[in-house]
């Protein structure tokens, strides 16, 4: 019998870095969540143990700490970008790196109406994130850039129905004209390229715009809403190739008042932890671009 | 051998109550998580088994719901000191209640630069608390409301020192003039009375000030950031009796960057997860007001 | 208006020292978990930031890593006994200290039938704990020794019913003659001193006998079975004073799939997350010994 | 511009299922946590909110359950491919199914030397797993098998080392020829067949060479182990087509004493939580099988 190595990657998990900007009294502050892998022929460190080829995760932690000094942060995906190259260009037996980056926002405490120098509050909720890919293994090196936000949680309290769908003798579920739509929303896109896009603003702009598409759009399933939002982000963002989304249906049950003589039009529910729904689509352009190895990897994502 | 029944409560443990008010096109939303106790002389049924004197909890889970409809939620406190008083009308063998509430808040989504009105995106971070006992075991009746704010996540990027400590063999630490300055901030307030209070501008008014007062408050420890902020609520808040505080250091360490040739004059952090200091104060005033069971079973309170 | 410092404590978290054993080729593990404070007079650190008296956390980290060296640890208890005594003997201002452990378990991994000597496989699921509290505040220096277990998953498939309760109008509960009890048992004892104990065969047979009463009493109520629990454990536990109990009542409801044309008598449940039921309860000796401080600041107990 | 529908699922996620085999005064117990979805041509509901062809999350939800009845629960993997044929079959716009089960595993309480009949403990830790996708978008239908074990938290007190690694400048770590290895093991593995096999044997026999291999190997690196873990699997299970890892190295940092006086030659050490090294590994036999979409949509695999 023989057996080979197939898929692997290794690399430093969930490096906490944390990088301020003081060089005037009104400090900034980006927090990151950085975990960094390499892909390639490390046949070796498995079979035999000799580790020579292996740029350990520790050297990994100590470039992503240090590049937040020397590059800076500007940006997930910049920083991301060059850590990326950084391990390729060291690690010769490497032929792909991935670098994924969770961002927490953080904003000025008001004092007097003003938001402060150097004192924050964390914003809580979402979280920003990208996973940067960079390949070597074919003809041409290649790069892509997944960016997202996860965490969303967003409600609509009418505007939703869920009626009309396929039933056998299992179903006991009733239609219904108005419920509660909520979900806690994981969006991640593909960029089409990996320069000369301002990664902040496009950021900023997507999230503003799935979360506008999401309230305006009445609902005939969580299905539907998720299209529209992910149509209307590719019709605004040509440097957006495809978007992706997982997003769990949290249910709002109404309860049952009749019992005590209450009438109940949508005003009481019990919000449920399990089972719940989870819904995952992909909007892409026709005839769109290549993938690649964009999402190899990726959490959770058909 | 004789044993007996020492302290003792039961109930019904988070109940997630959402209740929608959507008696205008604009819809309100509050969403609350619920623990209903009881305490009192229940010896039959941890002795014998007769549960004749036990409501049940989930008796105390349908009236959380149905209160939610009847009488509506104003406001945490107002919802909790309603509902504690049903469970001692209703249960004989009762000498006291205890109803725990938090808050999650929403914000309208934003659509075209106005808040939309029945789509909302949860604000996630700091969650609002409120644990209501009402007692009448004693001569008269009493009841205590102490609320609060968990999981306000706070950070100062300079403005805060650390040295002239307690010194021993196994000190290892290095002075410091300037660190970064975090917590997770958990804050219980214990009020004055149950009645005549504006519960929600109290809080919301209770909560810029602790912001406030962490921001503009020179460090000299977490200790003494908290005191000054517990200080400055009892200054502005006669209705506010006492202020308890919980706050994990959640250290920052400045990264070596040395050995890669590169200063790190407080610009890079790792943030640390554990071990963490935990600081734990009240501020109170001085002669004040008789706190009875106001702190009783209070999750994690010196 | 004059403000003071109430009751307030300080220390590190969550120290996770693990000691390994090994001067013979089979080596021993102690997981621990370890959180140290000190309470006592800190007035000027919190109201002028004067750190003078204050023992930083950190040191109180290296000490208890030191200690595992120093003293080892036997048990949690005696870790905690030394190391609460070394806190106030080094800090003058303070007038107690309070350690807590929580322990993980390793079982050897199995080869061939044999433990191995140095591979271990964490056994999970529960974790022993206890808390040390010291106090030098009274006349005469005191010390107590809580222990318990948490996270201890119990369920019984049957024998166990709930009916004869309380009923009012918001009563829909069913009464059944046979449902499934579970819990995640948190249990914690007071032992009557802190010398001549073996706190580690103490703590096995204390366990064994909590586990063997769960099974062997039919279950009128959640309450009842604790009550026999705590009752067996003071009856053969001379040294035990008291035992406390939390207990949340996971719910299996019953499937109804009586739409399906099929019966479930007692063989489909639904585990339900929240709300719970959740039960806390003390079982004393009559006329049992002054608790002191004994339960101050233990995590969520009446 | 025009945009289409990309990869897509959806299903009902973490279905609590506990199903109690009461057949004799012994019974037994299956403890699931089953996740359902399908995949296939779904583009109306996306579009156009045409539920036509949706058989919605809550009648799979009730399949899980009416079948946990109707068919039982021999084991998580028929059951999976059991349900997951159902849905097929009643979904005419389906082209694949995806069932997850996940099965926490509960010990007899020992009594008087006997496990009852019963009463039950959990065992915590580990959790068995299971992915069944069955695929019917091809010429001939297709279904895969992927089973496997999470959160098996294993250590190595001594038999590890790492050295003779790739340097850069950045590199700060110091090799070492003794230090405890150990991860939280995730693995899983794909079968050759959907038939034959023996799910619940296989499973026990593959999870104990899993354990005997890691305790036996000496460790050049956390890669060697799990290489040496995968071969030892596919060497003795030829119904395994390949095995995949993903393992946390979960540091046990040596504690420097020597500030304090005292030496530690491997005695004490820190948990550390935040960063781990992250591995991940694929063992695969030599010309093996193809995979087809065994691995589509798995929890965090290369």
């Amino acid at each position: 019998m023989s057996f080979v190595l197939g898929p692997n990657q290794y690399g430093k998990a969930e490096n906490r870095v944390v990088r301020v900007y003081r060089d005037t009294a009104r400090h900034e502050i980006r927090d990151l969540n950085v975990s960094t892998a390499l892909r390639g022929d490390f046949t070796e460190a498995h079979t035999t143990g000799d580790q020579a080829n292996v740029l350990p995760t520790d050297t990994q932690k100590n470039t992503a700490f240090a590049f937040a000094k020397e590059h800076g942060v500007t940006s997930p995906e910049d920083y991301a970008l060059t850590l990326g190259q950084r391990f390729l260009d060291v690690t010769p037996a490497a032929t792909a790196s991935r670098i994924e980056v969770e961002e927490y926002a953080w904003d000025r405490i008001e004092v007097g109406g003003t938001g402060h120098d150097h004192a924050f509050v964390k914003r809580g909720g979402e979280v920003r994130t990208t996973v940067v890919t960079r390949d070597r293994s074919r003809a041409q090196p290649r790069a892509w850039v997944v960016s997202g936000v996860k965490d969303l949680v967003v409600l609509k309290s009418t505007g939703s129905e869920f009626k009309g769908y396929l039933k056998d003798e299992y179903t006991t579920l009733q239609e219904t004209d108005d419920r509660i739509l909520a979900t806690s929303l994981v969006a991640r896109w593909r960029y089409e390229t990996t320069e000369g896009v301002d990664w902040n603003k496009s950021f900023d702009d997507v999230r503003s715009l799935l979360l506008e598409t999401f309230a305006t759009t009445y609902s005939r399933a969580l299905q539907e809403s998720l299209y529209a939002m992910g149509s209307a982000v590719l019709a605004a963002h040509p440097e957006v190739a495809e978007i992706k989304f997982s997003a769990p249906n949290k249910h709002h049950f109404l309860v049952d008042l009749a019992p005590f003589g209450l009438d109940n039009p949508g005003e009481v529910f019990i919000a449920a932890d399990r089972p719940y729904g989870l819904i995952e689509a992909t909007v892409q352009r026709e005839n769109g671009s290549d993938a690649g190895d964009a999402w190899l990897t990726v959490p959770g994502f058909c």
